[in-house]
């Protein structure tokens, strides 16, 4: 299993991963093809998910992995997290610029710029769509959306559990500060006796986002202060830096005041959300239980119906 | 329904959709939500292709929507579909670089020149990952691999059925010359039976893609003339320009050549897929059928299990 030395302990547990056919590298760290077998662990967690979240009766709304860049531009995400980004640039001439991308293509030489912007971004949050969607008044209930896309972060490891692109599954609570901080907080009770139902060693700490360079200090230091966002940690391949799986986020009315969502009292309205990081989860079963699924306790294969 | 200027079919089949909260318009042309009724369609046709292709064996390999841009490279699509690329770009700067970034942000200014390219494409199809990883000698039986990916097209459009990001589920051939076009003919054949099992009015054609500018007029040609690719189509807004729902592809050895996958016997392998494209499916069995579900033929309820 993984080895002691704390650079190679990734790639150790990566190579077991790709040694027993559950990812396919693709020849770029973070990015690979994933096998029947893992797919499954994946498909039958969300059940899982769906069961428990199944009293919310909530509104189902996935949306492709990508983001209109006018809302990207609306939120904080540039100055936060740029160098997780993904902006998506096509093509937009005819056929004299056409010939002049390819000679710099087959000459070597940066064709790239000869792209321009398109109207998309990929997504960094499974969540962030929704939002723009949302604008408008609230009934006094509220709104739970269940959610579930591809997200992408720019962040090439050997970690396998750093992924470039995964899967996120969400709930997320548009409402008053108090029904979002009450979803918040329920699901941190429930998302952590889940993983510990699947035989994870799960723990509920403050978040510790990479916020961005010198001003993302401050970013950091407000996150921790107002007690927003709480990770579930397991050890995948450290146990001294367990992996978030899973993370329970209170955005207070900060989507409800960029995209203009207000409760029924015209007040900007609150937001919460818990997400579950699909491919981090399959990954920390592995690790626990091992790489053949045929050989998890029976309960874990209970749960996910793994039989 | 669809009305009868030709400008306004697919609009007006558009806004049918959203109206009924089976899409959720993003505001970019070509990119929605999904609604769980219709993420629950395309769940169960997935089933139904699992199942028809179950005796296959097929080895599952699900890539996310990310391209190697080396293996982008290695390929014609920047020749043949230059307009349709997604080139993902991120900021790889420093603090310094950030703050002018973020100058030209706030300033209106295009900021998007201070990103880099990163190490990946967004995928144009469901199958092109797989041959980078297939590099090497196959056995006599050859391989079939089950992929499903989303894929990115930039062509926004108002057409429902034209979405600039959707889900293709493919069985892949890799094999020699006559493997691969019995996979593709076999194909051909048993979509058409199962579109037409679900109420669809199907028609197989010899297919038309849209190869960029003036050297692509030799591309299609050519495509054509060597009879490599079968649309199955459906008419879904337009009777007259019915739509490509799956497509049945034979690559003859370029695939084999591009990235250096031999056959038992040393030649470069042979290559044919099968794609359906979910999205346009589940929007043909909704314009066949009507919006609401409960309503379709009991015959198409049940083999989709949708009751």
């Amino acid at each position: 299993m993984c080895g002691s030395s704390t650079t190679d302990i990734y790639k150790e547990f990566r190579d077991e991963l790709v040694g027993a056919g559950l990812l396919i590298p693709s020849g770029v760290r973070g990015v690979y093809g994933r096998s029947g077998v893992f797919e499954n662990v994946i498909e039958q967690f969300e059940r899982y998910v769906t069961r428990e979240g199944a009293p919310q009766k909530a509104e189902v709304m996935h949306f492709p992995p990508l983001f209109n860049r006018a809302h990207y531009c609306s939120i904080n995400h540039i100055h936060n997290f740029p160098d997780l980004m993904g902006s998506v640039h096509s093509f937009t001439g005819k056929d004299r610029e056409h010939a002049e991308m390819l000679r710099k293509f087959e000459g070597g030489e940066d064709w790239t710029q000869d792209l321009h912007p398109s109207e998309v971004m990929l997504i960094p949050a499974a969540c962030y769509p929704l939002y723009p969607t949302a604008t408008g008044t609230l009934s006094t209930e509220g709104r739970i959306v269940d959610l579930k896309s591809f997200v992408f972060r720019h962040e090439p490891s050997d970690d396998p559990a750093r992924m470039q692109i995964f899967r996120q599954r969400e709930y997320v609570r548009l409402g008053t500060a108090e029904q979002a901080l009450q979803h918040r907080n329920d699901w941190v009770k429930r998302g952590k006796a889940m993983l510990e139902s699947v035989g994870l060693q799960v723990e509920a700490v403050v978040a510790n986002d990479p916020f961005f360079g010198r001003g993302g200090r401050m970013a950091k230091a407000t996150q921790r202060e107002q007690d927003l966002k709480y990770e579930l940690v397991v050890p995948i391949c450290s146990t001294e830096k367990p992996t978030a799986v899973t993370s329970c986020n209170l955005h207070l009315d900060y989507f409800g005041i960029a995209f203009d969502i207000r409760t029924a009292d015209g007040q900007p309205a609150h937001t919460a959300c818990i997400g579950f990081g699909l491919e981090r989860i399959a990954l920390a079963l592995f690790k626990a239980h091992g790489l053949e699924v045929k050989a998890w306790p029976a309960k874990v294969r209970e749960i996910l119906a793994l039989d």
